[in-house]
C-alpha cells in the first residue's frame, strides 16, 4: 500500500419521516464522502428525500439509494420471507423513486446500498442477491453496488458486471470466514473508539483484520459504514475522518464511469 | 378539420395492489393508445407497476405515471388539505418510481397525468397545478402532461414549457364555463352510448361541444379518457375505438421530442 | 360418536379493502357458522369490518378477530421475524379494532384466528404461539382461540386457560406428525371434492385422519376451515354443508362461557 | 366560583412511532390528569400504545383514546375529504385498539379526544361530529368526549347523551364568537407565560375569557390542553401546574360514570 491510498466514508441519511426526525444529517455530512438515502419504504419520506438530496449535493457528497423492505414500523430490521422477484421489484421501485429527486437537482445517482435486513440477507441469500443486482443493472448500470466486503451481494453485483464497493464496518468484529460476529454474541462490537479506528486503518492500509481468535484474514475496504445517530457516532465520525486524513488516505467516493 | 385528425385514447391501469385486482388491463389495451400507471400511493404497488409497464410495452401503448395522494383506503379520490410543496413532493417521487420500470424494460416515460383528487384539485388550483408542473419539468422534461382541458394544469403545463395533452370526457356532460358537471347533480353523466360518441366525434372533428344549456363552447380534444372497469367499459371503448377508426381519426398518442 | 356430535364451519371473512374487493361474503354465509374477520393489518379497512359484522349478525354466525401482520401487500402471507412481544403487541391492537366492531351492533366477540403467515409461525413456535394466547387472555378471555389442530398455538391456548378450537382442514393432506403437507409438496392438497368431504367427515365421527403414507392418526376437529373465494370454494362449502346435515352432525360454533 | 373549582389537565401521548420518538411522555405524565394517546393511524403503534398505556396507569393519568386521519406522513393535520360515515368507521376502529391495550392492563377507558384536523373538522362540521359521538356512543357510552369548548363536536356529544369535557387552550387568543384565532394570523399564540397562566386561570374561576379585541365571552373550562414536546412545554406545565395548585383548584380528570 502507498500514500495514495483511497477510501470512501458512507453514511445512511434521510431517515427522518413527516413529523419524525432522525439521526443527525447535517452534523455528520461534513465526514463522510457518500450518503445513503432512504427510500420512503422503512424510512423516509419524499419531503425528507428531496431536502435530503439538497442537503448532501451542497456538501459534495456523492448520492446512493438505500432501499428496504416495506416496514416502517420495524424500521426495515426485520427478516421478511420474500421472493427474488419481490426484491427486485421493490428495489427497481424505490431507485427510480430517489434517482428522480436527484435528477431534479441537476445530478446523478451514485450508488445503491440496501438496508438493513435486506442488506443482511442479500449477504447470504444469492437469489436475493441477483435480484437486487439486476434491478440496479436494469435502472441505473452506472451506479455502484455497496455490499458487505466478500458477501453474496458483491459477488453477484461483479457476476452481472456493476461496479462494486466492499463495505467494512469500524466498530464490528470478524469471524474467521469474514462474516461480522452477529450483534447477539457479547464481543460483536468493538466499544473502544481507538481499537475501532485501528482495524479501519489496517483493512484500508493492509487489507487485513485480526478475526475473533486471531487469525489474521484479508478484506477489501473499499467504503466503511459509519453511524450517523448519537453523539459518540459524530465524535467517531470526526475522529476516524481526521485520523484517516492525517495517514494521507484519500477520502473520496469511488469515480462512476 | 380534415381526415388527418389524430387523438390519443387513454385509460387508468396497474390499480391493482398485493392479492387485490382491479380492472380489466389485457382487455382494454388493445383499444388505447396510451396508459396511465398507478404508482404505488392511491393503487398500485411494485409488482404491479412492473407487470403493467410490460403489458403495455407489447401492445405499444405509450406509458405514463398517474401520481395520486397518498392515501390507498381512500384510492385517492379524497381531498387533502396538501401544500404545493408536498405536491411537488409526492409527483416527483411517484415519477421517479414509475421511470425506473420503463427504463428497466428499454423505453421512457411518456406522459404524467395526476389521478383522482389531485388531478380535480390542480384543475382549478394554480398553485398545486404549478407544483405538478414544476416536477415534471425538473425530473421528465420530455413528458407530455396530461390535464383537464382548459383548467388551471393545462396552463401550469404551458407557463412552464411542458408539451400538454388537453383531456376530455366522453361520458361527462360539460357546464357553460368548460368545466364538467359535478358528479353530484343528476345530469352530470352521459349514460347513453351513442350520445358519448357523438360527443367525442364532435370535440375531435370541430374542437366544440354543446354544454348543459345548448350553448357550443370551443374545446381542445388531444386524448380522451376511457375506464377500465366493467363490462360496459370495455363494450364502450370498443365502440369508440370502432368509430373513430371509421371515421378515418387516427388513434395514436402524441410524439414526445 | 353418536348422531349428537357438532362440528363448527369456519371462513375468512371482510378481506375487501377500499376500492378492492376480495372473496364472496355474502354468499358464503350461508354456510358456516364462524367468521374471522380481518382487522386492518393483512386486510380489511374500518369501513369493510363493520360492514362485515352486520353481515355475520345478520346470518347468527358467530364473529371472531382474524389479526395478521402488517404486511397489506403481501396479505400477510409472507413469514416476518417479528418477536413475541410485537406479536401481542399486534394481536392486542387487532382483537381491540374488531371487537369495538362487534359491540357497537350489540354483541360480542366469539373467537380469535390469527391469519397466514402468523398462523402458520405460531403453530410451530411457542414463543409466538404464547405471545397470542396471552394476548386473548388478557383483552377477551371468554374467546377461543382458533388454531391448527394439535399445534403449538392449541398448546399455548390451553396452557393459559382458554377455550381452544382445534382446526382441520378439508382440502389438505396430512403427514404421519399431525402437520399439514406443505404446499411446494405435489401432493398437498386435495382436488377431489368426494375425497376432501370423506376426509372431514372421518375426521369428525371418528376423531381420525388418513395420512400420506395410509397410517391413521388421531385428530380432534372442532372446527374446519371453509374458503371464500371463488365458484369453487363456494360449491364445495354447500356440498359439504350439506353432506355433514345428512350424516345428522350439528352445524354450529362453540358456546363461548 | 369557589375553592373547591376543579379543572382537568390533559396532554397528546404515545405520539412515537417504531423508530422514532417524539414527545416527552415520561417528563409531562406528573403534570397531567389525563393523557390522549394516539391509535396508530397519524401517530402511535401497537408497541408505543402499550407502553404508554401503561406509564400513564403508573401515574394514575385517566387515559382517552386519541383517534386521527389515516396519514402518518402528515401526522394527521391535514384536512381530509372525509365521509361521516368513514369518520364514524375510523374512530371505532381506533376506539377499539386503544381500549384493548387499557384493559389488558385492568383498567377501563376515560376519554376520547379526536386528533389534529379531525379535532378541528368536526369543531364546525356537525355531520362529523355526530359521527364521532355516535362511534363513542356505539362502543364506550361510559367514555367522555373531549372537545373545543362550545363546539360542534361538544353539541353532538350533548346531543346524543355523551359526558363531554369542554376544551380551553392557554396558548391561544380566542375570538369574539368562541373560536381559537386561526394559526395563520399572527396573534394567534400566546408566547407570554404569565399571560397564558393568567388566562387560564379566569377561565377556570370566573369562566370568562377575553378575545382579541377586548370583550369578554363566557367560556367553560373542564380541561386544559397542555403540550408535550419541547422544554418549554414542560416548563409551561409545571409552572400552570403549580399556580392552579396554588390557587386551591383541584386537578383531576372527570368522574366516569
Amino acid at each position: 500500500m502507498n500514500e495514495h491510498t483511497t477510501v470512501d466514508l458512507n453514511c445512511d441519511l434521510g431517515e427522518s419521516f413527516g413529523a419524525y426526525q432522525l439521526g443527525h444529517d447535517e452534523a455528520i455530512l461534513p465526514y463522510v464522502t457518500s450518503a445513503n438515502i432512504a427510500c420512503g419504504f422503512h424510512a423516509g419520506d419524499p419531503s425528507v428525500m428531496k431536502k435530503t438530496v439538497r442537503l448532501a449535493l451542497a456538501q459534495n457528497v456523492a448520492i446512493g439509494a438505500h432501499p428496504g423492505f416495506p416496514d416502517l414500523v420495524g424500521f426495515g430490521r426485520r427478516d421478511m420471507a420474500v421472493s427474488p422477484e419481490e426484491v427486485y421489484d421493490m428495489v427497481v421501485y424505490q431507485i427510480g423513486a430517489l434517482t428522480a429527486f436527484v435528477q431534479a437537482e441537476g445530478s446523478q445517482l451514485h450508488h445503491v446500498k440496501p438496508h438493513g435486513a435486506l442488506y443482511n440477507m442479500a449477504a447470504v441469500n444469492p437469489g436475493l442477491a441477483e435480484a437486487i443486482a439486476e434491478a440496479i443493472y436494469k435502472v441505473q448500470p452506472s451506479s455502484i453496488l455497496y455490499g458487505l466486503a466478500g458477501s453474496e451481494l458483491i459477488h453477484a453485483g461483479q457476476r452481472i458486471g456493476l461496479r462494486v464497493a466492499q463495505e467494512v464496518f469500524a466498530d464490528r468484529t470478524y469471524q474467521a470466514n469474514g462474516t461480522l460476529t452477529p450483534r447477539r454474541f457479547p464481543n460483536a462490537l468493538i466499544t473502544d473508539q481507538q481499537t475501532a479506528v485501528n482495524q479501519v486503518l489496517r483493512m484500508v492500509k493492509e487489507g487485513k483484520v485480526q478475526t475473533l481468535y486471531g487469525k489474521d484474514i484479508t478484506i477489501q475496504a473499499d467504503t466503511i459504514c459509519l453511524h450517523g445517530d448519537g453523539a459518540h457516532a459524530l465524535e467517531f465520525a470526526r475522529s476516524l475522518h481526521q485520523t484517516l486524513t492525517q495517514e494521507r488516505i484519500t477520502l473520496k467516493a469511488m469515480d462512476i464511469i
